[in-house]
């Protein structure tokens, strides 16, 4: 009877259904794969996203004319979402290392899925079009010396970089959601 | 000893771990949903990737200036390699099919997956990129008059539709490579 008094965060009892499917598949456990929400790879993927789409969103917001280009307000916008989205997962991933948790549950974890998918297709997207323009006006146009093609450019590659760190997380939540 | 002879096409004896696999995940068989390779469903969604991919990239090329932006090259380049890619598989699944056999094989799952993987997003950054440039021409500099805006457009749209073709086939691949 000692055992609940000296670990009071301990686990619920698991129902019938989480039982059954932990032992039908004991290899694809959440706690196994660094990346997964809440374990430290997880976390640390979420900050890498959260900082990046953030860089991009300042840089590009500091540019005086992009309102004038529909795919760099696109841009604007979705970094924006992937800005909050990876903090508001990031802050969960800190509660769940905190009390040494993983997510267990079904919902929860086809619920971060679909955000995944939508956020990081929505940031792929804006960084594309971003991109054909920022080489329209580089390359094609060579007008680089009226635009801030640098700063386009930074903001683009960082938009990238935010996807890039966004897939993993994704794949992994993705996988997870299919090997149950 | 009159089975082998009455039906010559008959599968092959299963190796062990095919038959492990398949007595550990029953509900997940390739042969039960319809848009998996050597389905009807798959080869239907084949043909759309592949015609789709077709139209996009005959538009395109019927442009006169499509040389000039970077964006519309890689365009036609991608919808090329989808157009490829929707054949060949489109190709595998009728002789999947007329010879009444799924892909049960683990390791040409993966190439399937990973080949989708890498078209489809090959085939959105180009559609994304050029929808960018479009709305660019269209709407954002009004130039359509000097332009082909609605054969720009057009080869746009149907690189998206190729795209939302490709996107159930690769889902379906890599959530049976998960559940496998």
């Amino acid at each position: 009877m000692a055992g609940p008094s000296v670990h009071p965060i301990e686990a619920p009892p698991m129902t019938a259904t989480e039982n059954a499917n932990a032992n039908a598949m004991p290899r694809h456990s959440l706690k196994d794969t660094q990346g997964m929400p809440g374990t430290l790879g997880g976390f640390i993927l979420r900050s890498l996203q959260f900082a990046f789409a953030l860089i991009s969103l300042s840089v590009m917001a500091s540019t005086s004319d992009f309102p004038t280009v529909t795919a760099f307000r696109y841009l604007v916008a979705a970094v924006s979402l992937q800005c909050l989205w990876s903090l508001s997962l990031a802050i969960a991933d800190v509660y769940a290392i905190l009390v040494k948790r993983g997510f267990r549950n079904s919902r929860v974890s086809s619920l971060f899925s679909i955000g995944d998918g939508i956020t990081s297709t929505l940031t792929f997207s804006a960084a594309c079009a971003s991109a054909g323009i920022t080489v329209l006006i580089g390359n094609d146009l060579n007008d680089c010396s009226q635009n801030h093609c640098s700063r386009f450019e930074t903001a683009t590659a960082m938009a990238f970089m935010s996807w890039f760190a966004a897939s993993p997380s994704f794949i992994l939540n993705f996988w997870t959601l299919a090997s149950k």
